[in-house]
């Protein structure tokens, strides 16, 4: 069942070798680096194409939407029926699209036999097609944008980056580490000579180092930023050669059925079995967790609630399995040099895609010496820079679950009101969810750490998952950060940041990150974010707190996957 | 509070440094490398040393047993005990040893504190004091070759190499993984700068990545390879910056009690707190599940049965488990060249410690046709093997578990008794129990795949520890391979061993070994034998089947060990 890579297609993937040697070096250098365009420019991406994508995402709407595994098999009789009801985003028209189903089990059956002949393939090859379906992947920007933004709710440039450029960018990344990883091994047979005195000749092994992924994988996609938290696992399992069944969240299928789509597309030009990765539907969203543990899954990857993380992390023995999973990410505002800088930048950060974003802040701990004064800064930057609706819509994006609502209701009641979140209407979707940020204030300075109020207590430990922000009053920086602790071993996070002029307060930061696992951005008063985590710079995560067990681009991430065989022989 | 190197002692870490970078390379070729003398020889420790560790070792006896952490702490009141009732190796007079006792919670705060400021070493810093370390460990061969030797059974050669040189080999080999590791992540500070466009400058951060260890490790050393099995770990934390609470198994005490003292008084030479590595005793052997949820250890290594492997990776969901457990080893023989050589290499391995080598074969798979052309030559080369007591003892060690006899027993109900084990009366311990491999013939012709016997279903699926080997007549080797899969997919293992003289025999074996995660010796003829794991070169176990969630040096095992922080800071 060898597939050969047609001779014609063998040069094609010879420019992608240059690219690899970049990401190697991107990846150990971690400098600034780019490889897709992040600006959703025609100049990028030839002229005619945002209005091609337009066209195409319309008619992908009521229509069944075909894999190219599907095609082939069409003529072979495989079985497949197309999900009738699949969940759609609130308050938006249907898109209709009716998505194929397979059998699950079918679906591993399909993977193990495409990963046998894939794993023939040399690891360069392997990463090379790896690299020809990002390119595609990229190509297909402003569709993929399209695709985010409708079914995420992300305000469309960020659809378009996080999306598009910044996910196959991650994905790149991973892959990068993942050639890396295998490349470490000695490649071919070695000569293992043992001496044995000077009457004796050496005593000789030949050995080979084979590395073997644990088995297919399932990545459970997630509804805030599907191929964003995808892309790291698809890729990586791609150069390692494990194939991966991509399960989408069901009210967010499209982006990930797209990526599926054009990865298939590709294998199939190259001559490789297009089942090496496959849409995952269930009938029933119950059903995922009896599959992946009768089929015995060996490789997971999850992003998305906590419930369901923990569930993975602790049921999934015989698996490695990769969470990440909500946390309560922090702010720490100390002092400042520039006090409308840093509150241009705070409110910018929480109100990007309405506080959806995994890495916003939701708790900023101010001591009560500026609270005043920081928090009508940031009452008027939050007002400055929304104050336009249609800037505000860019911004804001839609918020995707009516959990979301129910969060700010909630948040209302614990603390006083200082900044109302405004409902603002969506100049498309008049059914859309548009909230500003909301912020709460949350006075600690009577309690003790060991004697928190309820309310604070609710605060530090739980995520109000959307634009629900608490301003915390602390007496000082002291018990400002002993409230972040308390609330990052509870509730682990993805990133804290810290506001400070102070070198000792600095120091205390990075010892607090230190300890609790967490990143930490200093002092940011610009452009660049708390939320943002850049491609090849910035790891997303750590994996070692409450918030998920993997950083998504890591040695770490990779050499997991796999187990590597020692074949030694009599020479 | 910093702990600072003597200046006197910098200059002698300068020497590890070419040390180190020879590991580095070692581990990147994996051809033959070695560190350590592996022959018992005065020539290579120093003349005496051989009495002098005999006399040491008489010494240790019926007294209290001190570590430098205690004698250091005598002054400021520090609590501790001596345990009264350690338990000793069966059937040898008591060793008397009373070791000190401490409250496990309290050594997990000290290693808490020890850690920080052990962290504050350069890495290079690190590693060089770990591998001053393995040097003194390595000094001590023949003492602790007697105490390995004394409590495990191992013969006194295998317990001055497996206990001695091997496993100080093993440990440099995960301090080179852990040392690669932390270098592949840019040193000090980076600038990012993003561009901006024409009229801008970049937008400039700065960054650091720091590697954190997840929290105090904790060790559990196994009863036949205490060192061996335990000093990657203790290495690869010891680099990584984590502290490591080692507890021994409750028999086999002093060749961890040892490695603890050596290395504490190397940590206070070297002005460090020698509480970063320490004995964890407990008074109750049941108190270790308890302590180690209650304290959250965050990174657990473990080698010995499958129940207590199995509980910790499902239990110990908060962390990092490493796991080596029991599996079911299996030789296939198909064809040979010279039946003499390979009867030879199998006697040998069946043998060795009395076959309480976790690598050890313990169901050996023979096609009918050369079944008892192979049967008779393996008896006879056992025969021969053993036939002088001296040397059988010398070979055989003792068994260290009556649960080792009582395996001997049930075996003899399972099949046909095709050579009975004999029993040898130790030179010095007339109550230690020696045995020879017991032969037994499973006849599985008869069986369909489906359809097996219960008595070959037990021997494909449980360990029997210990020289119980079953001998399996199968119709043909693809019959042999099928029950070989079988037992690998129930019940998992370290090593498989194939002969055979036919080409696609040979890929049936790496494919099968491939698709079952597990390390294959080919055609093993002379000295090398299938259950040697070679430092350097061999991975013992893959972790990617039942026997064992990791191999004990590999990037795998120590990069899960720390996350990595990126902080950034406006520049």
């Amino acid at each position: 069942m060898q597939k050969t890579i047609p001779a014609e297609k063998l040069e094609s993937l010879q420019k992608h070798e240059t690219t690899l040697a970049l990401l190697l070096t991107a990846v150990q250098k971690r400098e600034y680096f780019s490889l897709h365009h992040e600006i959703p420019s025609e100049r990028f991406y030839g002229e005619g194409m945002k209005k091609a994508a337009l066209e195409e995402f319309r008619a992908l709407q009521n229509t069944e939407f075909m894999l190219p595994s599907l095609e082939e098999a069409l003529g072979d009789g495989l079985k497949f029926e197309f999900l009738k009801n699949s969940a759609e985003p609130a308050g938006l028209p249907k898109l209709g699209i009716l998505y194929p189903y397979q059998d699950p089990k079918g679906l591993v059956e399909q993977a193990k036999r495409a990963m046998e002949s894939w794993l023939k393939l040399a690891v360069k090859q392997r990463a090379c097609i790896a690299l020809e379906i990002l390119t595609r992947l990229n190509k297909k920007s402003f569709l993929m944008a399209l695709s985010v933004e409708y079914t995420t709710g992300q305000p469309y440039i960020m659809a378009f980056q996080a999306g598009g450029a910044h996910a196959t960018e991650r994905g790149a990344e991973a892959l990068a580490y993942a050639y890396a990883a295998l490349m470490e091994l000695p490649k071919g047979e070695i000569l293992w000579g043992k001496p044995r005195g000077r009457d004796k000749p050496a005593l000789r092994l030949k050995k080979r180092f084979i590395a073997c992924p644990l088995g297919v994988g399932v990545i459970i996609g997630c509804a805030t930023f599907p191929t964003w938290n995808s892309y790291p696992a698809i890729f990586a399992n791609l150069v390692l050669g494990a194939a991966s069944l991509i399960k989408p969240h069901p009210e967010v299928i499209l982006p990930l059925a797209l990526t599926v789509q054009i990865a298939q597309q590709v294998l199939v030009e190259y001559g490789q079995d297009p089942k090496l990765l496959n849409l995952l539907l269930f009938k029933e969203q119950e059903e995922l967790q009896g599959f992946l543990k009768q089929e015995k899954i060996s490789l997971v990857d999850f992003t998305g609630s906590k419930t369901f993380g923990s569930w993975l992390e602790k049921e999934l023995v015989h698996a490695r399995v990769f969470t990440e999973k909500s946390g309560v990410n922090a702010a720490i505002i100390d002092s400042y040099k520039d006090l409308k800088a840093v509150a241009a930048n705070l409110a910018l950060s929480l109100s990007l895609y309405s506080g959806q974003m995994c890495t916003a802040p939701q708790n900023i701990f101010i001591q009560q010496s500026v609270f005043e004064e920081m928090l009508e800064a940031l009452k008027e930057a939050l007002q400055k820079l929304l104050a336009d609706d249609k800037r505000a819509v860019a911004l804001l994006g839609r918020l995707r679950s009516p959990a979301s609502q129910r969060a700010l209701e909630e948040a209302l009641k614990l603390g006083k009101l200082r900044l109302p979140s405004k409902k603002i209407k969506h100049p498309v979707f008049p059914d859309a969810s548009l909230h500003t940020p909301l912020l709460i204030e949350i006075t600690a300075i009577a309690d003790a750490e060991e004697n928190l109020t309820e309310n604070l207590r609710t605060v530090l430990e739980k995520e109000f998952f959307g634009p629900a922000v608490f301003l915390i009053k602390t007496k000082n920086s002291e018990h400002s950060f002993s409230l972040a602790e308390a609330s990052l071993k509870a509730a682990g996070a993805l990133t804290l940041a810290l506001y400070t002029e102070n070198k000792e307060v600095k120091e205390q930061g990075i010892a607090l990150a230190r300890r609790q696992h967490v990143n930490l951005s200093l002092n940011l008063s610009e452009e660049a974010l708390v939320n943002h985590s850049a491609s090849f710079s910035d790891f997303h995560g750590t994996g070692g707190n409450a918030a998920g067990n993997c950083a998504l681009t890591t040695p770490a991430f990779v050499h997991q996957r796999f187990s590597v065989l020692t074949v030694k022989e009599q020479a």
